[in-house]
Order: C-alpha cells, then sequence, then structure tokens
C-alpha cells in the first residue's frame, strides 16, 4: 500500500519463537527471523533467551538493526540459550515509547515466563479490572501483560503451563497469536477464530515458531505446517505436541494479511500471499475492466495485483514508480514549495513508462485519499492521459478490533462517498475497489474462513460498545464522576 | 573514599520529589536534584512526572546528564507536571541493567503509583513468595515491587493512599526511604530505624523532599527539617501533613553516610557532613598521634579528616594528590607495565607536597587493601620518607543488610589480621583505624542512634540467615530440590 | 544486480549543487537530491553552504539521513546560504573513512572554494607529484585535492574561476564530472568524453546541477538539458552561461551506467535508464532464445531487463524474489549452518512463481559468480526446473580507469571460462550475455558515444600502465629502491 | 579559577608524543598522557599513528573518553604503530569545530608528516597570504596548518626535516610547542622565548614528549628535563639529539601557566606548579592581609593558594564549597527563579564552614565579575559575616597574543576600575589583588623569565597592531575594499 510509505496502516505485531536441539546459536536465529518479519511493525522489537531456565532479554524502540547492535547481540545478550523468542511491534498509540515493547519477561511463582504477543484482546479492559481489584498491578497498558497475569493465575492450580495457557484461552476473548517460554518449554498457542497467522518450522531437530513463513525461510527452516486456530502447540525436551481443546469451531483469519500485512513470499494457511494478491489484481481486471495502455502498481505492495491485473486483461504490465529504497527516518522541512514536493523524495514515476498513456494504477487501500490524490498528481505530471485506479481490496468503513489500527471513521474517504466522488477527490479518472464477494476468494487454497468486519462491519465474535481508551493516559480533570 | 575512584563500595540509590505550587518547572527542579545526588548512584536514573494523574517517566542506565538528553527533556517527558519524583542508582548486582532503573511507574486499582526507593528490605524475598502465591508477576528483581504490589493490595482496603503506606510499614522490614506519588499525592516515608536519610524542603509555596540537603540546595529551596525516622510526610493540595504511627522507637542511621557516602555540603539529623568527616579526622589524631611533617587525604573522601587530623595535631595539611576531574569511563588495555601505573591516570601525588617528608595519609576506608597499597606505593615512589596510613573509619568486618554493598567477608583486609599485618601488606609504616566508640560521636548535633553493624556484627533489628539470592538469575540445574 | 546486496561493485559518486534566486531552503534541496542520489555512494557524504562568500560544511561517513540529522541540518550548517554543493561517496579502499569525504572546502588567495567531484582521473599521481615538488601539502589521497590545487594554481593568473577551471581541464584527464562553489559563482564542469553524467535542472528562477535527474525531480526542478561533455556551466547573478572550449570531441559516456549505476527513473543524454534496460532485456531475449514458463530478475536492478525479456519473448513476466526492504548494517553471526543460510536473509524467493517452472533468470552482471550461484542454488531449492541465467550486459574482462571500482582481474569469474563453464560454476542450465555490439545500443536517444573498456580492453583515451597505489598508504619498509 | 566553571578564559592546547622502544602500547600511552592534558583543552582531541611511515589518525570534538571509544581504539586506529602524537584543543572561536582539531597530518614530497602545535603564531597571517599567492590551498583557518607549509617548503632544500624545523623557526614568530612525527622521526620544538611549556620523559629506551610532565607521570615515564626555549629535540633509532641554535635569548613562559593552566601535579621549569600556587597565597597574604576566621578557596584552582594564605597568614584554612565532580554538558532550562539558581549545581557552599564567620576567598583571577558576584552572594546566603576576595594574579587589563583567550576588553571588570570599584561591583567587603612584582616569583626555582603583557601590555615581541580576524569567516558584504 502506498500509505505504508507514510505510515497509516498497521500491523500491531510479529511473534516468533526457537527451541534448539542442534548447537544452533539461538540468538542468531531469533534476529534472522525478526529482520523478516520487520514489515510487521517497525516501533520497537526484543527477544528473550532462555538459560537453562533464567530468561534474561533486551528489547527497546528501533528497528532490528538498530536496537540488536553488535554490543547487545554478543554482550549483553546471553550467549549460550537453548530457547529464545521475539517480538516485532507497532505501536496504535503512535508516541514511540519503550514501555510496551515485548516479549514481556515475568517472574512468578513458578519460575519465569517470556511471552510475545500478536493480536488484540477484546475483553483486555474488564480482566485488567478484575486483576486490579485483587490488588494486581500493571507495568505497561498492553492486553499482554493482562495475558501474562492470567496465565500466572491459572498457574497456580494448574498442572502445567500448558494447561494454565489452554484455562487463560477459556478466559481471554478476541484476536491472539502467542509465543511463550516457561523454564523448560517452548509453547505457541492462536485464539480459536484464528485472526492472525501463526507457524510452525524445523530444522533438523531444532523447532520453531513464526507469525509468517518468511521468518522460517530467514532461518534456514522448513516450513511444517499453521498452528491451527485454537490449537497450543507445546515443545520441550520430548518434542512437539498440540492440545486441541479450543480447535474446530469457525474460523475468521483476517483477510488483510493477504492483502497486505505479510509478506508475498510468506505462505498462510497454504495459500501464497503473492499468488492471492496476483488473484485480487485479476479479480480487478474482471471487476472493473478499462481500456488502457499499461498497468502499473504503487510500491511495493500494488506490484503484485498490478501484475494479475495486466495478466488477465491483457494490457501491458509496466514500471510506473522508483521508491528510494534508503528508508529510514528523514527529517526535511525547508519552504512550502520544497514540502509539497516531498513524495517526490520516496516515490518517483518513471516518465518513460506513463508519458502520453492510459494508465490503469493498482494500491492495495486507500485510507484517507490524501496520498492516492499526491500519486495520482505526480503521474498527470509526468504526462500520464488518463488515471484509471483501482484498489486491491474493498473500502475501509468500520473499526478493527483484532489488531489493526486502522484510521478514525471520520477520516476514512470512502464512509458515505461513492466511487465517483471519491474518484473525484483524488483526481482519477475512474476507481474501481475489490468486491468483498470475491476478496474472501484471494486464497485459493486456504481452508480458513474470513473476518472482513473492517469492510462490513459484520464481525465474527463480540466486540466492545466502544473503543476503550487506557484510563490511566486520561488525566484527572477528563475523569468520569466517580460512582 | 580511595576505592571510590575504583568502584568498590556502592550505596545504592538517591531519591527526590517535588510537589510545585509556583509555577516551577518540575522536570528542571528533578534534573537540578538528581545532578546533585548522583553520587548516591552513577548506574542508572529516572524521573516520573505527574501530570494531572497521569503519571510517566524515562529511566536508563547512565548518569543524569547522559540519561536525560535535551530531546527527552523537552520531548519524551510531558512538559506540565506539578509533580515529579527522581531516582539514582547504583546497583548491587554489577551488571549495568535498565530493568531495575528506577522510579517504579505501576497502574492499579486506584490509579497510578511511581515509587523512588532507597534502602533494603530484610524480609523482600519472604513478602514476595508470599505475593506470588496469589498470583503476582514480577517484572524485576527489586525491592521496590515488592513495595508497590503491598502498597496496592492494602490501598484495595485503605481510604487513603497514606493509609495504605502506613499499614505497609507494618509489613515491610529493614532499611527505606520512599518518595511517592500517586495521582494526587506526593509522599515520604523513612523507615522506623532511620537508616537512609530523608529531608523536607521549601521553596516559596512548593514542597520538596530529598535524600540529602544538597539536592535541595541546587533547587534553590530552603532546608526545613528532616523526615523522622517512622515518619510519613503528605504533601496535597492542602499543604504538608505527617503521620507519625511509626515513629519514636530507637534509631540507626548508617554511620557510613557521615564518613563517606552524604556530600560534604549535606546536612543530615542536625550535623554538617563536612564537620562529621573533620572531627573523624581530630579523633584519629587522638587515638594515632604520631610525628610527621605533613597531613594529606586521598581525595576526595578523605580531605576533610585530614584537615581535622591537621588541625588537631597542629601537623600542617598538604595537598597530596591531583585527581583528575574529567571522570568518566575509560577505556585502555597496553602493556602489562602500562596497566599496572593506570592508578596515575586518576591520582597522581604532588612531589613538592612529599618528597622527604614523613606523610599521614588519611583515607575514609579500607576494603580490600588494594588501592591503598598502590597509593602508598605511588607516595614513595614519589620521595615520601615516612607513610602513616589513618582510616577515618573503623575496619569493616561483616556484611551490610541494609543498602550497602560491602565486599564478601573472604576479600575484607581487616578481617582476622591485625593492625600491623594490614599495615605491612598495604606497605604503611604505621596503620590506625577510628574506633567504634568515636565513629558514633561524630554527628555532634544528631538525635538519632547509629548502625554500626558492618563493623561490630551487632545489627539493630533482625537480619536474614544467610544472603538471599534472588531464584530467578539461578539455573534450573543449580536448583535446590523441590521440597 | 544482485551484487549490490553484497556491495561488490561501486560506482563511486554523486554531485549536486543549487543556486538559490527563489529563497528556497538550500539545505533542504542538498538534503533531498543527495537521498535521491544515495544509490551512487553510501560510504560517506556531506554539503557545504555558501552564505555570502563564506564557505562551511559538514561530511562524515554514514548514510544522508545518518549523517544530517535534525541537529546537523538546523545547527551546525549554516541556515542563510544561496548556494549549495553536496556529495555522496563510496570509497574504493573499502575502509570506512572520513577524510576521504566531499565536498572538498579550500581556501586560496582568491576566497573560498568548495568541490564535489565524481570520477577518476588517469594523471592524478603524476599531477600530484610535481604539485608536491613546488611544496604542496595534501591532507587527503582523493583526485579532488589534485583539482582544487590546480585550479587554484591557475587561478592565481586568471582572470575567473571559469577560466582557472578551463585551464585546469586542460591539464588533468580522464574522467570528471564537477561541481564547484566559488564565493560568487556555481559551476559545473563534466569532462571532454563525458564518462559521468551531469543535468540541469530549472525551478523558477533557481539553478540545479546534479549526476541525475532524479535528484532534480526530488528538488522539484524541472530537468533543462545535460551538461555538454567537455562544457563548462557558470551559475550567478547574471544566470546560466557556458564555456564550451573543450567541447566537439569524441564522446565515452560508461555504458554502464545505463545498465546498473543510475536509476531507473532518471534520464541520461536523453535516454531513459529504466526504458535501456528494458531494451537490454529485449536484446537478451533475440541473442539468448530459451523455452521457459517465467521470467524474472533479480532484484531490484534486474527487473527492468526481466519485464524486457518477456516483452520480447511472450514468456510471462513474473515476481521471483522478495527483497527485504529495511536495509542497513546488520551484524550476525550464528553456526555455520546458518551463515551459509545468510542470503535468505536479504532475498527470499517465491515459490508460487518458481516451483515446477523453468526459469529465466535475468541479473546486469556477475562480477566473481559466488553470489549468482548462492541465488540459483534459491531457485532450485524452491523447486524451479530449469534455471536458465541471462545477463543484461557483457562480461567484464578489464579494469575501468574511469571512477568504477571493478574486482581485480583474478576474481573475475569471465575471465577466460566460456559461457559454458560459467553456467556450470553458478549451477544454472544455460547462461548467455549481453553481447557488445547491442550494449552500445541500449540508449536509444542518445547522441553521446561509449566507453566499453571494462568488456573490451579498449579505452577510449590513454590509462596508467598500471594502477597506482597511494605512496602514503605503503609502509617505509615495502618502499621502492630510491632511485 | 571559578570560571572555568563556566568556560570563560581557554588555554588553546596540549600537546604530546612517544617513540617507542620498549614494545609499549603507543595507542594506550597517548590516550593516557591526553586524558592527563584533558584540562588543557576540551573541545577536541585527537592522535595521529606512525606505523612503518604510514601515518594516520583520528580526531573529533569531545573529551578525550568520547572520541576515543573502544571501537576507535581498536579498529579504527592502526595497533602496530613505533610513534604517536596527541593533542587536546580548545578552540578560540568558541564554536565546536571538527575542522580545527589536530594533530595534522599532511603528505608532502618527502612523506607524511603529523603535527600538534601549542601556541599562537604573531605573524601567520602574512605567512599565510605569502603562501597563498603561490598557489596554496587551506583546509583549515590554523596556525599549524601555515607551520606545516612553511617546514614542507624548507623540507624541499633541507637535508632533514629536523634543518626544516629549524629554518622555520627563523619565520615564523610568536609562541609555538610543537610535537611532530616524520616518517622515521619523532621531532619537538618550542620558541625561543619559551610561552608554554614542553617537556622530554623516558621509560627504559622509549622517549615522550608533552607539554606538562603529569602527562609523563600518566604514561609511567620519568621527567627528564624541559626542551628548552628555541630547542629541537628529535628523536629516532639512535636515540634523543639536540638542535639549540634557536637558544640562548631572552625568555618569557607565560606565567599563567602557573597561576591557572597547568595542573598542580605538574613541575615546570623546575618549580611544582602547587608550590607556586601555594607561594601566590602567601604573598597575596603579605600583600593584602586583613582580620578573619577561615581562608578558603574557590575549587579547583583557588585551593592551594587559600592553603598559601593560610600558613602565611595563620588563620585557619577551611573548604567552603564543593563542587559536583559529575563534569559534563548539562542541559536545564526551567524558570527564571531556576536559572537563577544554576550556579549551585555546580558550586555549593558547605555552611558549617562559613556562618558567623569572617570569610577570607581566594580565586586566581577575576575576568568580567559575573561569577565572583554569584560566588561572593553564595557565601553571604550561606551566613558569612564578612567576605574579603583575594585575587592570586594580577588584573587583567590587556589582550594575550600567545595562545590565551583572554576576553575583549570592554568585558574585563578591571580595566578603568580601581579595587573598591571592582569589590563593589562583586560584593565584597573587601578586594586585593597580587601585584606584578610578586607574580613574577612564584616560580621559586625556574630559570625562566616571563610573559606578563595581558597584566601590563608591555610583550616581550612585537605583536600585531590589531587582532586578525580569519578573513574566510568574513561574509563577501562586509569586505574590506580591494586595495
Amino acid at each position: 500500500m502506498s500509505e505504508c510509505i507514510f505510515n497509516k496502516l498497521h500491523e500491531e505485531c510479529g511473534v516468533f519463537g526457537i527451541y534448539d536441539n542442534d548447537s544452533l546459536d539461538v540468538i542468531a536465529s531469533t534476529y534472522s527471523a525478526l529482520y523478516a518479519l520487520q514489515h510487521r511493525g517497525q516501533e520497537s522489537c526484543g527477544m528473550a533467551i532462555n538459560v537453562d531456565g533464567v530468561i534474561t532479554g533486551h528489547k527497546d524502540v528501533g528497528l532490528v538493526n538498530e536496537v540488536f547492535t553488535p554490543e547487545v547481540l554478543t554482550k549483553i545478550l546471553p550467549q549460550n540459550g537453548k530457547m529464545a523468542i521475539g517480538h516485532v511491534r507497532y505501536a496504535t498509540s503512535g508516541s514511540r515509547t519503550r514501555h510496551n515493547a515485548q516479549p514481556l519477561v515475568v517472574k512468578h511463582c513458578k519460575g519465569a515466563m517470556a511471552l510475545a504477543h500478536n493480536g488484540n484482546l477484546t475483553n483486555a479492559a474488564q480482566l485488567r479490572e478484575e486483576l486490579e481489584l485483587t490488588g494486581a498491578i500493571f507495568h505497561t497498558s498492553s492486553d499482554t501483560e493482562v495475558i501474562s497475569y492470567t496465565i500466572t493465575k491459572e498457574r497456580l492450580t494448574a498442572p502445567s503451563i500448558e494447561v494454565a495457557v489452554s484455562r487463560t484461552m477459556d478466559i481471554i476473548k478476541g484476536a491472539y497469536s502467542l509465543v511463550i517460554t516457561s523454564p523448560t518449554k517452548l509453547l505457541a498457542a492462536r485464539d480459536p477464530r484464528g485472526f492472525r497467522p501463526l507457524c510452525i518450522g524445523k530444522l533438523e531437530n531444532s523447532y520453531f515458531f513464526a507469525s509468517e513463513s518468511c521468518a522460517l525461510d530467514a532461518c534456514g527452516a522448513t516450513f511444517v505446517r499453521d498452528v491451527e486456530p485454537g490449537e497450543i502447540v507445546v515443545c520441550d525436551k520430548d518434542g512437539l505436541r498440540s492440545i486441541k481443546d479450543h480447535c474446530g469451531g469457525p474460523t475468521n483469519m483476517c483477510v488483510f494479511e493477504y492483502i497486505y500485512f505479510a509478506r508475498p513470499d510468506s505462505v498462510i494457511d497454504g495459500s501464497s500471499v503473492h499468488t492471492a494478491r496476483q488473484r485480487a489484481g485479476a479479480f480487478l481486471a474482471l471487476e472493473h475492466p478499462v481500456q488502457a495502455d499499461v498497468v502499473i502498481g504503487v510500491p511495493d505492495s500494488g506490484l503484485d495485483a498490478a501484475l494479475g491485473y495486466a495478466h488477465q486483461s491483457g494490457i501491458p504490465y509496466g514500471v510506473g514508480f522508483i521508491k528510494n529504497k534508503y528508508i529510514g527516518r528523514t527529517f526535511i522541512q525547508g519552504s512550502q514549495k520544497q514540502r509539497e514536493n516531498s513524495v517526490r523524495i520516496k516515490l518517483n514515476p518513471i516518465s518513460a513508462t506513463v508519458t502520453g498513456k492510459r494508465v490503469i494504477l493498482i494500491d492495495d487501500s486507500i485510507v484517507r485519499g490524501t496520498t492516492s490524490a499526491r500519486i495520482v498528481r505526480l503521474l498527470r505530471e509526468a504526462g500520464a492521459k488518463e488515471v484509471h485506479f483501482r484498489v486491491s481490496c474493498p473500502p475501509f468503513l468500520h473499526p478493527c478490533y483484532f489488531g489493526t489500527d486502522i484510521d478514525s471513521r471520520e477520516n476514512l474517504i470512502a464512509v458515505n462517498r461513492t466511487n465517483e466522488e471519491i474518484a473525484e477527490i483524488i483526481g482519477a479518472d475512474t476507481l474501481g475497489y475489490l468486491s468483498v464477494d470475491n476478496v474472501v476468494k484471494l486464497a485459493d487454497r486456504s481452508t480458513c474462513g474470513f473476518c472482513t468486519g473492517c469492510f462490513t462491519g459484520e464481525y465474527p465474535v463480540e466486540v466492545p460498545s466502544e473503543k476503550v481508551v487506557d484510563k490511566f493516559s486520561r488525566p484527572l480533570s477528563e475523569s468520569p464522576k466517580k460512582k
């Protein structure tokens, strides 16, 4: 999605775990995996290493190669661990803060535990309040701490960590893909609906859990299978085993994982993400055909759909933009004239592709429309005769309660507007979105159902009546009246 | 103490709090105060700012001016707080870790709370275990988290934070000087024995709490009085008030605060630290007189006692060493020959003062003796004819359970050795320690009793039978058998 | 080229200059331009700002957004300049050193001067020796300092800086694209052969010089024309004027600018780089046809040629690899097993595209072959049935004397090997290179001739008999005998 | 001097060199020496290492332990040098810039050379102009580059580097203490007047040059003797030898080296700096006696003189202030009220010493008087009954042309004011300066004459008619008319 250049829509996390039985360097594997999962979260990252039951970690705001400097990798992290978990995060709050970085390492009556979590609970606020009323103190405002407390409470009476996790799954609601290390075990758990992906890999006798298969590839591991919705997978000295008490119900993978979040080289639930995106383009070509000379995509995530559109329609595929590959925080101000031009620093059209041409432009979403308008203008300035905008997903109309940070409703361009009105705002000649009917067909080999709540407002599970704001970030003067 | 150059003996912390009623910049005050308290802890530091009940903070390993960069002070910390607390820390563990930095900011049923703590509980391990058995999870291995939990638990039934703190003081044992901010109040509490100092300051209508009065000076505040042993002082919109339920018993201030930890410009319990150190020198001159030409001190903390010795004995005071004032981490290796010389980089004798002279050398303590031996050798190489070593405190023979990190007993040079044997080891002609009888007379205007446990092995309160090691830093393979 | 991921073949520099007449922020423009030119050099970068004749600058090792931090941009650089020049550099020596970073700012009898240089002189060593024999001292080992000295010497008798530059062009030989600021003028000069690109842009009344037109786009400027080979363009308060004393001879643009160095969205000498690369692919399809199911390119620079090959051959274009876009220095070691896998961290194949397919793989060059072999292996592991390797340039067989750092001859895989032998080494089923006959036809609208010396060994100008090593980096013990 | 806390008066440099014959680590020695010389310059520092004739270095703005990180010491600097030179600098310009950092490493016809320079030439501007008129280009605005050029020019015809240096000493005028390394030699040279100190040390068979003997101590080297005014000392494989062509004339060491610049543990020209300062206090007691209860000094440099005053007068010496030893850049703003208090963060009075007392306060200089006024006020607020200010040098009335950056004349409080007027301004009861007659007697065992130009306006050598401003930092619009 072009918006990714401007950081508008965010997945919250990627998770990883390794149980080594082959003298692998678990830090090196976790580093490689987090680097491969970096697209799932750029705000903060962390690792926790388990050395014979002692669990220590390091986490901070920044990219993987910023946080994990040579000094951290060789001096701060312990060097002889057999288990490790890792996490990358994009905070919903927007502020760059170290407090909510993961994994969360906690100490409790049965030893230490570290958790990495991708998703969003729908009953976190309620669980938190119940815990507080028994004297619990919280260091963070993250769901992960609520999950940790719940597991710990259950662990007091449960015979094992896996039973405690299973009981916790009776209590927590919503989306979660978890990787956990206890003193002697590595666990993976996925919520019964399977909102977020989670898969299992293997390299010789060592096991891996990861949000996406591209992280397994980065470790040199082979993809074994996905963790099933509702499944708990336990890895310890006896190998892998599975608890399926919460499996078997209806499932609802987030369809936006295929459209935008996941890396195209990942395979989720049996379906290639790259193929799913090509299919989105092909469906678009069928739903919204138009006469044109070239099909181009907005880098990087619009490219696959553009190729699919081109193949389906027979209109040539072209490279329309160059994206500056030296990504990073840039600081630049300049005059008004210069600021208006700032998008070109990151994205520049190739005139040879578009000048004098009728252009079909594919992007994977439109949020506010501001960026889309700029990109259309770039094409016109570069000489495009016509610009036909095609979007490889349906319009966003509703909030997500399962871990995606969609803009607030008043900012969503598609709310209460026709395609023609949107086309006019963004300066396109025509506009077409992929239909909800087709969006659920993208993953051709997937056995999961899908969640399309952000498009339809129909959610697979109960959602809170209103979005809860963290009460601790609300000043006293704005507090609701005491009851 | 000379050893301070080589980081051998550590106080664990300094604390600070401000309640502003005069449009002061609470960040600037806290910064100034922590900078003034830096000698009490150089490993990590932190601040928590209370803005209308929302408490956020920043803490990290490093010195105050390393952690609180312009960006942190102006962008990361919130700018309009009316309350703030701060902390400097020297970790006993030795490893530079961010995890145990303070203040600790927690969220619980009655709102947020931040704590800064100086001291050491004697029943922390036991309390922690009890809490864990009710499902508590711990993020740190510090006593401060145990105190936070205990306050939170009591707060569930207590009508106010101050009552919760008072009840907590019935539960926790040992040494603690606490500064706490709740959403609407700033509190200070000192353990009933008054092991660690804590005082109150005022500037117009604003109030301050600090470990030492030098921090009040740095804020431009006036010293009001010490917090009494056992007292809780509460500051809120109605001003200052006091809870003295735990006051009135026997008191035992750590005498080493006067000898080494505190800054000479601080006044503790009515007694000037500078004067106390001069008195130590004067007592030494009476206890261990010797014929000599000059009295010199080991910078910085031996200087005051040297001046006292000189005044009492009539032997001229001289400047014997220059200490390099560009303190900081240095990294240097070099050949064996060069490493042996490394002490000179930090401390160099002034030949003009000592060549051909009989020298009385005053230091405030000897721990292992290694550094003392090097310093004596420096003086001999610079031409001193005789070196008479005088120590402004009694010999260390026992561990401290109240917040000082004394070396393990097998490393203490004074254990099982006569003064003559020690003198021979460190190369001095004669050696004399201040007596325990006189050490308790140093603070001439103090009304407190003193703790001299590290010299005598007689502790004012019950102490654990053995030093407890954090169970979470012990690998599974070394765990004790399950009972 | 895939090798770019592994830093094997380097252009040395990109240059930029701005003369502002419209209250632009020259720092913001230079920043944007250098950011757009970053692909031409990642080792160091710099700016020099001219404020009313006072020229100051900042340069350091690192990427543009690492060196030009907010503090540097707003506090260290002067804020009200009307002229600025900038530079990005990749050092041939390989060591990350600040000494040879540019622009070079010097002070001489007629005022200050700053230079930014892209290219390589063939008579630098000789000129340097002559200068030294008159007492010159050198701070760097770069050609740029030789050029500065020469201009300064000529300036002693020349009536203007442009005449001094013109006379300098009689003296210096080889490849150079220069941007210079004197106290009152901005100059651009390109060597008579035009080895390296250099172009002119305009925005309202302000002028720009840049190595590539993509930098003009980033500034919001319009492309005016290329600086002609041999031309000096002078910009001052009277506008733009041209000195063409060295124009009109044969020209020899480096053809590798089209194949690899330049950004695809740049237009050089009238020809789109993107189009040139597509043509390379089309020529390859004609020269080396093969039956296959899909054509893929090695990201990023092989993609355009792959698209050209696909269009020409009718075989579908596919996306074969995902390149991790979070580029940056990574530090990772791990076990032997893990190191072998390290290429996957940066480049991962998409199985859906290649499994069970006959694949045509396009890359823009092969240097040592090691990386090519790894990439072919990745495809085979992902299930490719056949891999037909096509290279969009002829084989490297000879050194470059004009600014490209080609590996030493003994490392070049193509030297003394047939295509079949190379194919076997890299594991490809077949291999085909673009012919020299076609490589000079890539730039369809270019009026320049080309240099193909690295392919043919026939150089357009005299080259040194051997590569000269900087005498100052040679220890005394290895010095040649004094004559 | 108290002003040192506020950075008002600056020495420009410290220099060092080592010629190793004993397998010492020359980097470790240079590091130790620069650390010991840090008080002579805190803006920037650098080292140049000579490995078998190849000279490379590293320099940057910052303190020694900031610039020479472990990475620089072990990876950037070459590890097997036998010669090294080093430099610490305080720039007169005030701006923190890397450009003028030293040592200066240059390459010329006879090989490489590195120079470190302490002092200030009086004819640099004229020499520079002459060089420029022959085509020289300058990278810096420092005298050091002028000296380098001159040596290089002379070297063209001189038979050796030492002869070139000797001829250079015929040409350059003013103050200079130089340490130089050529490919095979280490040289030290001191100007004929001996304005700045320079001494020779030895450790086994290795030789050392340093601005002050405290740097030799830090290296474990033994002081051999001072380099004589006008002497060139050459160290090479044949050992040490001396060229004394410029020796024998009148000499004029800067007296302020004894009063403030040098470290008290250094011995210069046979006289202990510490003793000289004590003598200053004793002379003051004789010149300006007063009835009082205690004598205190402003830390650090007023302490020795205070001790001397106390011994001479019989009035007890006391410790009046604690200076915060965690020096470093601090950033703090706060309200107006808080800023006024800022001096206390660095310097806090000890009430026990001064309350109710008549205090004699010794400082080593008064420049503008602002800081002195603040310090007097601190004492009064702490309860001092009377404050008698004594200054251990005469009043500053004239500029220095030999390397000290004295404030401009309009800022000097002593210009055109009586002692009584100054006393009133700074709030002291009485004020007394050391007389010029006595200031030249401070160095009791020195054979040098002294420069007292800043006190008397009588300079030992010709000085420029006006202070020359670097023409390259003057904008065109302010340039003088061309002649």
